[in-house]
């Protein structure tokens, strides 16, 4: 069976196209380096009609299908298990961007563009696509709308799913679902786009989106404040919400721990303030007048929340240099975790309104728990969004906590989680790695459901098997 | 049987609230007075457990069940057929506000509660839940998910679907889904919250939904232009959206003839320069400062669009009162149509940016082909959404017009449509009325993917059967 499917696949996109040897890791190995797998092949398809006849290939064969963009997952949902019979389907060559229309604000991409390339068309025409993340140099956008990509701006602009008008699908039997549209009212049925968005590849292939996008602010202004306590962060934030309205499209939370760490790996980078309080929050406002006016909208902002006590201290960035320097000190927190050793990633959200005391009870139930441990706490507030990190205590050996400790802690946290109303994946999916977890913390009649969608669309369960429906229900 | 579910049924909600007979028609008549259907009976439950024990003796016995709320769909979509088998499930009684949480900008409400009540419970304590439409004093936002309503400042905050984060659904066969949630972030799975939004009650009940607030702005501001062509109209958009960026919360087209019937029928009503101009365009903004600089913005605005030609003439609103009266103009344009005598409505949806090939095409379409048709075009442009509405020749007999031309003149509309990249639905939905057009303008295999969805939720077909799909595919 494998020789003739082999032959199929290397018939539709050509020889050149069908990789069975050599070094296969940037295909085989999650972004993280946590999964090795094996691909029976990694086949990479330039068009639509090709995917469609990939699929159909693969599905005549009983090959299961693993689509893959930027092979960027954060929760393994895009690399082949190990067994060696898994198609991995590379959308990278399928990179175009079809179209740009400024009068409708809109660009359509092929699955395989990178995100920055999309941003990129965008900023040459004048406008904006807000969908903006770590990885955007080399994830895709078929990657970002598969697993509805979060990032810094949902405050304003929502995920990946809300800046997504329209797609095309290739089906797990080989069709194709022409659903580009740049349309922003259509109520002739079901939701299908959002179906396949945050579906992680498990219901069809991606292919291209059409995409919104949005006007440049005239001016981008950025500020850092120390706040007193979870509490008063929750507190600016509804002071900046009422104050900057859709101006404020950023607000990020850090703890004085993971700042401590970003000071120490990154001793180059001046960390504000962050020895004067619990958490510093870094807020971006979006000016549609201009900088002088951003400045004093910020600036008004602040007072307030001095005057209320809610920001201990405060500063405006006096320049975009500055400002990009204040948003790089909140984006080498992963990297200064990974420089002090191995550690524990949570990506849970919240009710905004239950994160002081989620925080407050799980710090104090993991202190008590988990003797030693050091919380690096810090993520997109504005959204409810924490990365609840864990890293072992001084002098503990990493990996030996790891072994010992992750799956106690996963437990507690999510546990507590879900205590609070909240999420145990907030912007990452469920890939392989939380595809147990959500058995065990996702209500029964929605898991019922995802069954239910799955078997009617993917009866032969080609399309990324195994991911976020477990194989089988743990007991 | 049918005894049998109707003690059942007496006994799960009292028999108060089970309705046979007396003058049904404010159940069984459809908004627009274009359907008189006969239900076995009218059901009020007054909870979520009493909704799926409905739910459950309707399946065992296998009655239709009809989902209605305030019964104000505009297709035909929340009343029973004539059969006198079909269940009513009304959910007007479960109109409770479960909760608000300031802090997280989110209310919970019960499905049976009506429109303007939610929107007065945010204002009470400061807030704003922006979906607003004609019918808001008696629609229920239950309806208003089902169909996801759209209304006049999608432009700015969405359709009902961008409003609302979480929802609680009885199943057709009587589960719960517990899936309320007032999460911005929450990436464990299939988004179910989507596929019931816009099913208009063919998968199953929706009975609560938690859904987002915003701050509310400072200041609201209207203005009202002349502008020379469509063509103008799209260019006043975009720099509109240049200018104010998120504090545009509506923008209005309304052609010259429908300005002229809102003069004719309310002569009371001062419609400003209707006159002087092909088009008028209604323009709100809301802004986050105060009055004097939401109004210099708009002048501004207004300004930069008199020099560059987009705009003919302009006038802004001098006081809240006064806007409300320029807006009250554009809401008087389906009674004045009313008042002209009956008319054919399409409620059509284009990429902004074909908008003025597609009036022009099918405008000279219309005049060509049904001699003397007279066009109300208007509607909420900043969507793309067309109100494309069809009057009688003068001195013509409405009633016999309509008998003769009705299909001729929607198969020209939904054809134009099409070939312009547009929707026959953009935010009224399917309905009965629209289920049959669906299989001749719809992507086959989108519809196939509704047909699978739908058999996986509902395999038995008892929830609002013919709606959305219609009973057989037309050939």
């Amino acid at each position: 069976m494998k020789p003739v499917l082999l032959q199929q696949l290397t018939s539709i996109v050509g020889a050149a196209h069908v990789l069975t040897s050599g070094d296969l890791s940037a295909y085989e190995r999650d972004w993280r380096g946590r999964m090795q797998g094996k691909a029976l092949c990694v086949v990479k398809p330039e068009s639509t009609d090709e995917v469609a006849q990939v699929v159909k290939a693969c599905a005549a064969a009983d090959a299961a299908i693993v689509p893959q963009g930027g092979n960027t997952s954060l929760v393994v949902g895009a690399v082949p298990d190990a067994s060696g019979t898994q198609v991995v389907l590379n959308l990278q060559r399928m990179s175009r961007i079809r179209s740009l229309d400024k009068a409708n604000l809109t660009l359509t991409a092929e699955a395989g563009c990178i995100l920055h390339n999309i941003q990129q068309a965008a900023t040459q025409e004048g406008l904006l696509f807000p969908l903006s993340l770590a990885s955007e140099g080399t994830c895709t956008i078929g990657g970002n709308l598969g697993s509805n990509a979060g990032g810094t701006q949902v405050l304003r602009y929502g995920n990946a799913r809300d800046l997504c008008l329209g797609l095309e699908v290739v089906t797990p039997q080989g069709d194709v679902w022409h659903g580009l549209s740049g349309l922003r009212k259509d109520n002739t049925g079901y939701d299908l786009r959002n179906i396949f968005i945050g579906s992680e590849g498990t219901l069809g292939v991606i292919t291209a989106a059409t995409l919104k996008l949005y006007p440049q602010a005239a001016a981008e202004l950025t500020a850092w404040a120390a706040v007193p306590s979870m509490h008063a962060a929750v507190q600016l934030l509804g002071l900046a919400q009422q104050h900057l309205g859709a101006g404020l499209t950023g607000f990020e939370v850090m703890g004085e721990f993971a700042l401590q760490l970003v000071s120490r790996h990154f001793p180059a980078l001046p960390v504000p303030l962050w020895q004067t309080a619990p958490y510093c929050v870094l807020l971006s406002h979006s000016d549609t007048e201009n900088e002088a006016h951003g400045n004093a909208q910020l600036e008004r902002l602040l007072e307030t929340a001095l005057h209320q006590g809610c920001a201990a201290d405060a500063v405006v960035a006096s320049s975009l240099a500055q400002g990009r320097q204040l948003w790089q000190v909140r984006e080498s927190i992963s990297s200064a975790q990974a420089a002090e050793g191995l550690n524990i990633k949570h990506d849970i959200s919240l009710p905004v309104s239950a994160i002081p005391d989620f925080v407050a009870h799980t710090d104090a139930l993991l202190a008590r728990e988990v003797e030693g441990v050091r919380l690096v706490n810090f993520g997109h507030l504005g959204d409810g969004n924490l990365h609840y990190n864990v890293q072992c205590p001084v002098g503990g050996n990493a990996a030996d906590f790891l072994a010992v400790q992750e799956q106690h802690i996963n437990t507690l946290v999510f546990e507590a989680v879900i205590k609070f109303g909240g999420s145990i994946s907030a912007e990452h999916g469920v890939g392989s790695l939380k595809a147990d977890s959500l058995h065990l913390y996702k209500d029964p009649v929605a898991l019922q459901l995802m069954r239910s969608i799955k078997q009617a669309i993917d009866p032969q369960n080609v399309m990324n098997p195994g991911r976020v429906l477990a194989k089988k229900n743990p007991p």
